[in-house]
């Protein structure tokens, strides 16, 4: 089972680049339960009836049964993974959600929460028949509060749009991620999101004040609340958090939003070896402080892979190793004077040998970009193996030169990048097509050396349906029955995204 | 039961005065069952064979026996509740912890967790003879990385000895509160403790990176991570962020510590009204953005209060409202530049009408001290009634004028202060001594009007034993029904921390 995964973790950060990716007339992938010899759960069929009851409860057109209305509820945007769902329902409220689950759990049958569906685990997708729930018409915005800086909304309201709604206000999102002109809010939350703005303003677990969710059962919980300050009972809130829709339906979610920046500015530098990159990063936090806003590693075969596939410019010339520094902040005078000063310290010690920096946004958008387009780069007229994990910083790079040394002379380029500011490497092994050699030399390799560093095998991305059965390399039995004890108390009949997040033994 | 309760909700800024309020040879507090006529749940006495198993696995020295030495661990200190459990255990180990634990629950034995034993709602010492297990001796440090800022540490390490060891590397601890001489950090941790910090650094659900915690039946859960970023299957660890202990017990926690700032400034303002307050303090978010790390309101009662008590100076004249306002940065310049900047503005605006501003920290101490000490001033030669709840900003004050028209004109001193930048409101009512009258007008009035406003009726310090039946003014009864079936899965003997933070009918 382990060597026939082909896991196909991609990051990328821009919307658009997601949107491209996604084409409904191209040749469809395998079915997921072919291509990964899934058995289907002991669940009930949907019937005319269940059609029936539906349609019922929201109007015919919040019922999709059309196969060319379904197709695209189907698919993950990777095309990695391919339901057959016959059902999509479109409820517009907590209640609706609420007696959509209700019956299901009655009648046993299966149901695939989805957002955005812009997930890169397989997770927001049905593995076979699952009806899915889509919050795509729950987008309502209920309240913005620019006092105590809090966003109350439904689950489905798209990511880019709460942006645009809070920065009204002086306010922004504490989270942005690639995806953030079609992942929705519940998505998010429930996929626990990373993404660039993490390093400031910490995970979801922090943001998150406040959550309304229902349970397989139709039972609505309100969990929302508008303070960070809140200790009354058990944080409930929190099983949802991460959870990616199996243990409950997320329908309503209160965030705290910081004051937006009013000054940003992007540095871009050319180092010769990890040790520098490390360094570097150090002087960062201790320089830049409550300024620094991103924090990004760049090896040179990296960035060659982005600025060749889509034939971009160096923002600087060739080095072993890159640095991507954003600060944002009050003052645009105060946070240029920090980073000059904090830039001459690293030049003067050798640590940085070049660098580029600016505040206008054409070119920083030019400096973003061929660090955000690596994560698509890597899949144009190739194939590519990679692993979104945390690793202690000091061994950050040592896991990118093991899996060099692991691929040997395979005709393949191994390189990395990503956030080092949260520790999370994008570690990738680039070749001209899917090569099940490689493939065997990389797994469980790169995980078992992530397990022995400590590491964790995902993320940001989740565990989803691509890696449940790597979920032993970060976590131990003991905390296995813990989950699956959670995930009966909450979802006896198991109705809520079956197949997703713990491995099949453990459900 | 509801009216029979003497809450007690201190907030107090200063060790010292924590540690002066504890005295062992005064008068003892009545004893919490006759207090409070709480009925015995249905487990075990301890017996001489249970002592001699406990001492067979710890030296005699850590199984504490004697009423002289077990009576501090029976009493909060501010003497509200008294147990008289015969035995304390002092394990070293997480493996101690888990046979404890183990043989307890086979023997349904009760067992209270303890730290420091300086919370504000009789959570931290037995209801009965629960037996004390206290984290005293579980004070390891295992491992300060500077690189990513983090933390690991046995969970009997006190707050201010960790603050000193991560501070030796650049860093600082995420959460700061008075009671940091004393308090363990498994405890603030067992309690999602808030403190001054709060506003910069958010809530421990962010901070937080990993725990160890054993389970009632001795299962050790490993749960450790040094990750901000690790979707690993479900979330358990914030299971045991904020319960108080009663599903589970810490023995290793690990956090993500910030860079320790450079640059200190405090200025104490007087204001007119309390719209003063508001649009100050959002000029105060907007103008000092990144570097603002403390924003407290104080009515010119509360301040007079402090002032009286301990014969301290004001820092300025006499206004209707103080506010006092601190940034922390990592460029004193920087930061005095936009400290000015926005002080010049709120008097421009005549929103702020006078005010003072240091950077020395002899000042900065003397503007704090009259702040600090309002959460014993109240209880100098007096009784007071003290709520700690969250309220919606615009509502904030009002919650304030509406109890004072409530008690009209019975003799008594009503006054707000606290954290305004996170909502966080102390109500106190201030009283020559204990008065069933003003009791029966303030409860359940407070609660429910902090209820109609959609407040949390405990804010910062939890609901412990004293507050089990307010937590329906703050939560749902569908949301008590998950509780009850979280604390059963993880605990189905009910050991752990009994008569503790649910109320008695959902245990």
């Amino acid at each position: 089972m382990l060597s026939s995964l082909r896991v196909r973790n991609i990051v990328w950060k821009q919307a658009s680049l997601i949107k491209r990716s996604y084409n409904a007339s191209a040749q469809l992938p395998d079915l997921t339960k072919d291509r990964y010899q899934v058995k289907r759960g002991d669940y009930s069929q949907v019937t005319d009836a269940d059609v029936g009851f539906f349609q019922s409860i929201l109007e015919n057109s919040r019922v999709l049964l059309d196969e060319s209305d379904t197709q695209s509820y189907n698919i993950d945007f990777m095309k990695s993974v391919r339901g057959f769902s016959r059902v999509v329902l479109k409820p517009k409220t907590t209640e609706e959600v609420s007696g959509i689950l209700r019956y299901c759990n009655d009648r046993k049958l299966a149901v695939c929460p989805q957002g955005g569906n812009t997930g890169l685990v397989g997770g927001s997708v049905p593995v076979f028949d699952e009806i899915v729930v889509s919050t795509q018409l729950m987008n309502r915005i209920d309240n913005i509060d620019e006092l105590s800086g809090t966003l109350e909304c439904q689950s489905g309201c798209i990511l880019e749009q709460l942006e645009q709604a809070v920065s009204e206000k002086g306010l922004c999102m504490p989270l942005d991620l690639g995806a953030k002109g079609s992942c929705h809010i519940g998505g998010n939350v429930s996929t626990n999101a990373g993404g660039i703005r993490l390093l400031r303003y910490g995970n979801l677990h922090g943001s998150v004040l406040g959550v309304e969710a229902v349970k397989a059962d139709g039972t609505v919980l309100d969990l929302m609340s508008n303070f960070k300050k809140d200790n009354t009972g058990y944080h409930l809130k929190h099983m949802f958090i991460g959870s990616e829709g199996t243990l409950g339906f997320l329908t309503k979610v209160s965030i705290f939003c910081p004051t937006a920046s009013r000054a940003i500015n992007v540095a871009f530098l050319g180092l010769e070896s990890y040790d520098a990159v490390l360094k570097t990063f150090l002087a960062a936090k201790r320089d830049l402080g409550e300024i620094l806003s991103s924090c990004e590693m760049i090896d040179q075969e990296a960035l060659d892979c982005s600025l060749n596939a889509f034939n971009l410019r160096s923002p600087i010339s060739k080095y072993p190793f890159y640095m991507l520094i954003e600060t944002s902040g009050s003052r645009m005078d105060h946070d240029e004077e920090k980073l000059n000063n904090f830039l001459q310290h690293v030049m003067e010690k050798r640590l940085v040998l070049d660098g580029t920096v600016t505040n206008e946004p054409g070119k920083m958008k030019a400096i973003w970009e061929p660090r955000e387009t690596i994560g698509s780069a890597m899949f144009e007229d190739c194939y590519s193996f990679s692993y979104d994990i945390s690793v202690p910083l000091k061994n950050f790079y040592d896991m990118v030169e093991a899996t060099k040394k692991q691929i040997g002379s395979l005709p393949a380029t191994v390189f990395g990048f990503g956030h080092i500011g949260d520790s999370n490497l994008h570690l990738i092994v680039k070749c001209k097509e899917y090569d099940t050699e490689i493939h065997r030399r990389l797994e469980p390799f790169v995980y078992e050396y992530t397990s022995k560093l400590c590491g964790s095998i995902s993320s940001e991305h989740g565990i989803g349906f691509l890696k449940t059965n790597y979920l032993k390399y970060s976590k131990k039995s003991e905390c296995f029955d813990v989950m699956k004890e959670v995930k009966r108390l909450m979802d006896p009949n198991g109705i809520l995204n079956p197949y997703k997040v713990l491995p099949k033994k453990f459900v």
